[in-house]
């Protein structure tokens, strides 16, 4: 969106310089610019009633490594034009409108995404700040985008400090562009499961060892990954389920692999079903195990739990889509978001619009301005409407 | 057979020691020790027709990182005791005999396996000394040895330069133990035939992308590695496949894997074969990439021929082991060997003792001191033999 082709890894020269853009263009437009002690950027414009807790809405501008430039900078940028359509409207809104650009949402440095908003929704205590990454502690980063670590329990907001949080996103997938629809109206985020499969075979000279005596983890771990896909897809639905990680050991070609490591992940807005696929493969995994005279011990890395988008604000976005005349469809969000904490605050609701070929966290990353400028508007009005409810 | 535990790697310090060990031992049994410009060393006992060239039998003594101290360290030790044994025995050979230890073997340094014995049967060039490895140039490697750089041609060894070449070495597999047979014949050395197959899906998030849209190169990655093992294994046959190294990138357990690069390596005495199993192999895989929407790309990465034992040498193995009243049964080589690179100059024959459990290259490495005795008669006795032809 940014469109520079520069990463802008949080805490990294490149994310303090566009932060600094984005509160220039917040001045501009006569915001005066808050970092709160987490290092997020809030910008407020007055309400016509100052009893209402604010409509909150934005996104992040923090990248991945090579990442694209519409990630995050959409809804950053967008939630700016809104407060802009707004002043030259002249519109007086009941509630405050409050923009805001999360920090660190990609979760490269420290470790864990929605880093920002995770501080807001109640996730940190003072500790955290002690961290260290690349060399960096995490209260120097924080310090180096504005932020104040020594007050980081300040930047915590209560439920129901906002009247909704509204987030416009990219899909980051291809279910819109598929379905020729531009405008998607988020069910929730995704839980995701992670868990990693040890696999103990034997490890063995690959010449010497006739082909009935082996105990090959790789060949095992294969017929692991292929029994992952079957679990996952022959449920209905639209759940995913990913091995993304391997590492072999020892990993020569003239040794028969005695040990693989593999993470197996596994999306969908419903835990049960999740819980269902992964006995399945639990299952399967000791029927290969037996087969392959080997072992597969299988351990819970981490579990996101799903955050459901209100019912309400889904209407009011699908409500907001008729009357700009665009087609939206509903869908589950597969990546995390910022819009998954401020779940816990109050009620949430997200916009999607199509990502090109689905293709994310990749400089090909592309929505078309079209798209971008319907979603923007797809943001003004719900906003509107939300201030209405 | 050192039984110290200390892994010998080649040009190592404590490779250095134990050649020094041996060539002490060597002096004791009145040997004069000889290294060759490529670092092996000869000891040579004069025979009773000095037109008569020698009877070479002998192995090696360096071993791979975290070895065990059979594999070469048998063949060396029991070497020298042919030449204790008829001394002893004040016994008088028609032929020279002359025992060698083979330097640089396995191949850990400078990438390149049974390397004293295949700079001897003229398998190299005077400008293969300036390879680099670990920071260490290959002539000062050879030099640290007693080895001469400079004269390095100089220990290419004619055709015919000697009577035969023996050499007794632990099998390094299961096959003799499991037949109770304490006397393996070797039919040959296998060819080894590497290649690589490259992968190429398309690296994506994995939580937005749906699983019917997905290109994903673990899952076809896998597929190939289990058609691998049935191509190899639903021919009748001794010979082994395995696919044994696997990188992925981008390896995260977020993100579809993109591309895959995998080792196929396929062994037996056959090399026609082989071929028959790997285009069987190049078939599986192409069906593989159209069911998965990749390409599998597979490349030669090198081939090593077979070398087959003289039958004639089998078969005075065989009487060998008859007149000591121990049983035999033949068997190929699945591993490479110095005397693959002897075939080369003349009859070539081997004998293998039992490996407990078949495990070698391993700290675990095991023949019980009953089967050594057992070689090193077997050894003297073939030698014996063989003076006689």
């Amino acid at each position: 969106m940014f469109a520079d082709g520069v990463s802008r890894v949080a805490f990294s020269d490149a994310d303090v310089a566009g932060r600094k853009y984005v509160m220039d263009l917040m001045r501009a437009a006569g915001l005066e610019p808050r970092v709160d002690p987490a290092g997020n950027i809030y910008g407020r414009r007055r309400g016509g009633d100052a009893t209402l807790p604010p409509i909150l809405f934005g996104s992040h501008i923090d990248s991945v490594p090579s990442g694209g430039n519409f990630d995050g900078d959409l809804g950053s940028l967008a939630a700016l034009g809104v407060i802009e359509a707004c002043d030259r409207a002249k519109l007086q809104t009941r509630h405050p409108l409050e923009m805001v650009v999360w920090s660190s949402e990609e979760g490269v440095a420290f470790g864990r995404g929605l880093a920002g908003s995770r501080i807001v929704a109640g996730d940190v205590k003072p500790s955290d700040m002690d961290a260290v990454w690349n060399g960096m502690r995490r209260g120097d980063a924080v310090k180096k985008i504005g932020g104040d670590p020594e007050r980081i329990m300040d930047a915590v907001r209560l439920k129901g400090a906002h009247h909704c949080y509204i987030e416009l996103h990219i899909e980051q997938g291809g279910n819109l562009e598929r379905a020729k629809t531009p405008v998607g109206v988020v069910e929730g985020i995704v839980s995701i499961d992670r868990y990693t499969a040890v696999v103990t075979g034997f490890a063995n000279h690959a010449g010497t060892t006739p082909m009935p005596d082996r105990q090959d983890a790789l060949v095992a771990a294969s017929f692991l990954t292929i029994a992952v896909r079957e679990a996952v897809t022959k449920v209905p639905g639209r759940q995913v389920g990913t091995v993304g990680q391997i590492e072999v050991a020892p990993n020569a070609p003239n040794v028969i692999p005695g040990t693989v490591r593999m993470t197996i992940e596994l999306r969908d807005l419903s835990s049960e079903k999740l819980r269902g696929i992964m006995d399945d493969i639990r299952g399967r995994a000791q029927q290969i195990a037996q087969q392959t005279r080997t072992t597969i011990e299988i351990v819970d890395l981490s579990r996101n739990p799903s955050a459901l988008a209100s019912p309400d604000v889904q209407r009011v976005i699908e409500r907001a889509a008729s009357k700009l005349s665009l087609g939206s469809m509903r869908l589950p969000s597969g990546a995390g978001h910022d819009a998954q904490m401020m779940a816990q605050l109050g009620p949430m609701g997200m916009i999607f619009v199509p990502s090109v070929a689905g293709i994310s966290h990749s400089p090909k990353e592309l929505t078309h301005w079209e798209d971008c400028a319907n979603g923007a508007n797809m943001l003004l009005q719900t906003v509107l409407e939300m201030d209405t409810v």
